[in-house]
């Protein structure tokens, strides 16, 4: 698959709360994946299990189903990017939803890099 | 004013190819900007001061005006992204031609962080 198919593969998994079959299918397995700060965490990680890892723990914030979005990805070259949200209910009744761009670079036909900004 | 303020502002400036005024008005002089690799010299700089002698640098790979675009921005939280490229004449008669990614992170009315991604 080029960036394009990945993007766009990437995006429908994502729009179908597919978390788990995006990283089994389009992730490389030592894929580096960083967030902005330390408020959820590690923030960096590397590795597919690290990774899954770092989605389980998010899945856990919710007392319930979240619904989650994701805009078309832009592209260009072997990178792409995304603005994506959630909203769910919390374990104390309230509702948590955020949102971010999220960056990923490709090489190979995989996902060797994810980046997430808010 | 606010990132989504920003951000318009920094697409106007770079589709009219002013990219001094933009570092003169949107950037904090601590800025920091990094690159995917080091093919375009230093991967991570420093300061308005460095980002300004990236601009000139990249300006001088062109024998005359090369020609910019710079889609709609990406907005999420404090952070902004938008797809660029340019193409122009090279000193050796062929057209240089790229696009890429950029992710901007705004702190406090200003933009702290930029990355290329291609």
């Amino acid at each position: 698959m080029n960036t394009q198919e990945i993007a766009k593969l990437l995006v429908e998994l994502c729009r179908e709360g597919k978390y788990e079959e995006a990283h089994d299918t389009l992730y490389d397995s030592n894929v580096l994946s960083v967030e902005m700060d330390e408020s959820m965490g590690q923030r960096e990680v590397r590795g597919i299990d690290e990774v899954k890892k770092k989605g389980a723990s998010w899945a856990q914030m919710f007392a319930g189903p979240a619904t989650t979005w994701c805009d078309d990805a832009i592209v260009s070259g072997n990178s792409f990017a995304c603005r994506m949200g959630f909203s769910g209910p919390g374990h104390d009744g309230n509702i948590i939803a955020g949102e971010e761009i999220a960056v990923y670079i490709t090489k190979d036909g995989k996902i060797i890099e994810e980046r997430f900004y808010w």
